[in-house]
């Protein structure tokens, strides 16, 4: 039987994914903001609750919320370590506050209390009954100190104690307190999680004659990629590549004899995927690359690419599952009328279903033992989402520090979920976002509605399946403004390395993919170019890491500009010790210049007070006053700024600057 | 464990009320529109499918829902009963489907198909193996036909046959079916509940002497109130009232000797909750009214108010469900500093709480057993929320057609949340809603949002607690365009009887109350005043009970005005055989223009056809032509216009009309 005496209602509890299906993310150290309506019939006065645990404690904690507008209340709680947590909500009358406030006002209204106070002290001594031995002596001096005044309105000043009334509420009886019907799960995630800059390289392009390059000459480089301040250095797969239906250069059907294959045709007489491609090194070359990144204060990012080249050992092991044809031939990758010769996906609605999960589990066991812990997922659309679903709770038991990257370019439905089943990032939209409407209608929805509870964007400017028309087109402008929209709007980013330091701008006719696709051979790339961005990527990696408004998202805010060619947005810390404003001129041909709207209120600037905005690429200040301000930006010379607002500007001294 | 094979999600199903706690509310016969996103990984084709029933069958019904943008489907069903229903959502992949659209692909691309077409006959004959016997014949022969081909391609037209891929479809192999993981709810109510027109009266005050009225009085006016268009006669509460701090006049707190006191004050030596009051007339006379009420088309309405005078048999017999003062006198009603001496509330904190449920549920039945199927239910926020949640689930059990309106004024999740819980309708905030920013702005929360689902709004321009300023000050004009606003946007709206009738705005000083109020005094209203708005509510009401575009409140829409004096809104049935608009100068004083924007494609008109409109109040008709047309409303004359309009004008005959 239901307890009728339960009068609180708890309702939208917020942050919640799909009623509480699925976990909300936070990254540790974050501040978790937990709002709800609760609320009772009558004029009582009601107490919420926010209840929180970590997964692993048994008790709950519980902190006060305080109220808002409309009976919606709000409490917060520090979600400070890695792992799953849950929370909820529980609200109850209060009497006892109930009867001081009504006290307070029959006081204002002049009515006789004397009834009121012989009712106060019996609600006091009804708690009493309830505590605790050692709680006694405290109630017991409160009804001591009431009943003690001759004069009512003195009894009534200590009975209106806030502290009574604390102590009061803290013995609420139990079973009358209501609690919202669901415990929420909250995944806290890693720092890296919401905050981290990918390098994607091809270990093979990287040696130093001819021939292929090995884990040893990557490793060489480490210093260098570490210096312009990424801090994942993600591989293309590491695996044997097949041999049958090997692609050729320009993803040509028929390979050359010396046709290195793309790495995600994965497999081969050589081993699958826990193996090692022989030409890159060995297991303890690998094994030293990563020890040497993490000295360097970098992680290796593995690809999760489950599918394989038709002559993986897996096809002769198990060949139940995959699909075959009535003419007894593998069935290879198609969308059609597209073909993927060299892959064969895995059937992952055959019999044995069970058995392909625990596999391809053990494979990310493999590499988690070897020391990895972050994985970027090639094409996770296509397999079920219950099977991610699985995976990552299976990796997340033992080791809540893995980070999972989707590489979903897909409807919005599916790039959601898969988010929600549990990657920690996710590839975006944006590297097809361009103009101003588009770049700030697409950050309003990943960061306001209510995907960035759980979806965290990665922002890819290239990779090697894409080379977008804007850096097709738009010469090394382009590459900059895209760099720079990138490192700045999401607090996640990557570059598909060296073809992006460099501006590598061909393509395939008409296509938005790399001519002589690195996918397909062996690349030398010359990183001493004077025309390498190297030096500028470094710049703006530097300003990301050093300016903490830069490490999340979703404290992202654009500022209007009247011309359409800028863009202008600006990230602030919570307590705004650091404010950067970031202004980008989206037309990599033409100068573009505009006016600004600065919502100084809003920075607790004045509006006849200076301020100064200094420039942190170029190194340059200027001083700015009001709202309206005036951006100038060559693509010639410099397309973008990234600025730092000084608001605590004192005139004199720092016009020593301009003089 | 799960079903790892199950492929197909199934997101954000609507409507959907707090995650499925509470449910969705329907009127019988309506169409009842599902929509979910329903999608799945990879390219393969999904169906989805809404499944219904009603709450007392074992077996679904399933329909086959159509996909609009993005992955979001619709579907609907018929909610022909009354009753609660279940409705939810299921996918599944349809690889016949796939395998159809992929062959039509490799078909254009010039592709081999051989295998393709043994692929195709080969998922035939599988699907063949799991029918039942009598559908074997029918597989056969479609195998039979696809391999009798010589000609690939003619065996491919018949392979892609839509009669086939139905065929396939009905036998998709269950345990792949993904379910949404809810079986939502649905509550089906009478038409009633969607529209009515209710009229309150005080039985006591239509006698035809100086002396208290009785039944068999108010019996004689049946036919009249029926004529002027009402279907719901209200009741002031019929009990017997306490003689214990009885009010008198103008709520003071000493009544004359005559003082009937408030029939809210339930309860004294005579009877309680079940019984009459005595001078009202017995049992047999209270039968007699609802007879001769149906008779004439009308229900009876009663008013529940579960609250006790001080001399309630209750308060003897049951002294445990009250509160009781340390000097032994009973807690009567009280808001601090505001106190209500004539009425003790229900303790529902008591010990004793299941007890008291009991015993209200009891009233509540023994009314419905005198045939009573609607209530208006006073004060229900003062009253533990799951008291009514389990009261009306009690009640619906048997009696699904009883109808509960909310009288509750007060803060709005406390409103809304009392329609979650079950009351069919709800006073709501019009009361105080006068301009066109607040009348539009109002609405549109009603209609557009969450509420939609669940809370039913009835249109109250006054009651015997509110006389609104605006009718205070406004004079007969405000009258009638509250009136119309009342019964126009709202399907439910109702009247506090004769004192609109007659346009009584004397209010106490500085409230909003009216001054010598019915409820401490007996009253005889001048029926026949020539004053009455009695010919123009009939008319009104006629307007109404015609016109199904006004039997519902959700298809309301509000056309641009460019006069803020001036509201201009639309209701039309789905299939516009039936387009009302309405006009309503909300300036009581003075005569008011303006044009306002009809969108016309909408309504299947082009710019070029005039279009009559057909005043129904003055029966007076004008002309209209394109977008933009001019209102003028004098409120000396008449400040609201109801126009049907005439979209298949004939231009010569019509314009007798004006020639």
């Amino acid at each position: 039987m239901i307890e009728g005496r339960k009068r609180v209602s708890i309702e939208a509890v917020s942050p919640e994914v799909d009623c509480g299906r699925f976990p909300v993310k936070r990254i540790a150290g974050e501040k978790v903001e937990v709002e709800a309506h609760v609320f009772a019939d009558g004029h009582d006065q009601v107490v919420a609750c926010l209840m929180y645990r970590k997964a692993d404690e048994v008790s709950w904690n519980r902190v006060f919320m305080s109220p808002l507008e409309n009976d919606r209340w709000t409490g917060s709680f520090q979600a400070d370590e890695m792992g799953a947590w849950f929370y909820t909500v529980c609200g109850w009358i209060d009497h006892f506050l109930t009867w001081q406030e009504d006290l307070k006002k029959r006081i204002y209204a002049g009515q006789e209390i004397e009834q009121e106070l012989l009712i106060g002290v019996e609600m006091i001594k009804e708690a009493r009954s309830r505590v605790d031995e050692d709680a006694d002596e405290i109630f017991d001096g409160w009804c001591r100190s009431i009943e003690g005044q001759e004069d009512g309105f003195r009894a009534a000043r200590i009975a209106l104690s806030p502290e009574l009334g604390i102590l009061m509420s803290r013995y609420v009886e139990e079973d009358r307190i209501s609690f919202y019907e669901k415990e929420l799960v909250l995944w806290v995630d890693r720092e890296k999680a919401g905050f981290s800059t990918w390098y994607e390289v091809f270990p093979r392009s990287w040696g130093e004659g001819e021939g292929h390059g090995t884990f040893a000459d990557l490793e060489k480089q480490i210093p260098e990629i570490s210096r312009m301040g990424f801090d994942v250095l993600y591989l293309s797969p590491i695996h044997p590549i097949g041999m049958i239906n090997r692609k050729g250069r320009n993803n040509s059907i028929t390979a050359g004899p010396d046709s290195p294959g793309s790495p995600w045709a994965i497999g081969s007489v050589e081993g699958g995927h826990k193996s090692i491609h022989p030409q890159l090194g060995r297991e303890e070359d690998f094994l030293s690359l990563i020890r040497c990144s993490k000295e360097w204060g970098m992680e290796i990012a593995l690809d999760l690419a489950f599918q394989c080249s038709p002559d993986h050992p897996y096809v002769k092991e198990h060949p139940e599952w995959f699909r075959w044809r009535p003419d007894g031939v593998i069935q290879y990758a198609e969308n059609p009328p597209k073909k993927y010769e060299d892959i064969v996906p895995f059937d992952f609605e055959c019999q044995d279903w069970q058995a392909l999960w625990d596999e391809l589990g053990s494979i990310l066991f493999h590499w988690i033992d070897m020391g990895v812990r972050i994985f970027r997922v090639d094409n996770p659309h296509t397999k079920p989402f219950a099977f991610w679903e699985w995976l990552f709770n299976s990796a997340r038991k033992d080791h809540p520090d893995v980070i999972f990257l989707s590489e979903a370019f897909t409807r919005p439905r599916v790039m959601s979920r898969l988010a929600k089943v549990g990657f920690s990032q996710s590839y975006t939209y944006f590297t097809w976002r361009n103009t101003k409407s588009e770049l700030q209608t697409y950050l309003e929805e990943l960061i306001r509605g209510e995907l960035r509870e759980y979806f965290r964007p990665n922002f890819w400017p290239n990779t090697p399946d894409i080379l977008p028309q804007f850096l097709q087109f738009g010469g090394r402008a382009a590459f900059v403004s895209r760099l720079v929209l990138a490192a700045t709007l999401s607090s996640n980013y990557g570059i598909y390395g060296p073809a992006f330091d460099l501006c590598v701008s061909e393509a395939m006719e008409d296509r938005e993919e790399y001519a002589d696709s690195e996918k397909y051979e062996i690349k030398r790339w010359d990183l001493n170019s004077p025309a390498s961005l190297r030096d500028f990527i470094e710049r703006v990696n530097r300003i990301r890491n050093e300016n903490p408004a830069l490490w999340k998202t979703f404290n992202l805010k654009f500022y209007e500009v009247d011309n359409d060619q800028i863009i202008f947005f600006e990230k602030r810390t919570e307590d705004l010790s650091n404010v950067v404003m970031v202004a980008v001129n989206l037309d990599p041909f033409h100068r573009q210049s505009g006016t600004v709207r600065v919502p100084i209120g809003d920075l607790g600037i004045s509006s006849e007070d200076s301020y100064m905005l200094h420039e942190l690429i170029s190194d340059e200040r200027c001083l700015w006053q009001g709202e309206f301000n005036r951006v100038d930006l060559d693509p010639g010379i410099l397309p973008a700024g990234i600025f730092i607002v000084n608001r605590t500007l004192r005139k004199e001294s720092d016009f020593d600057y301009f003089m």
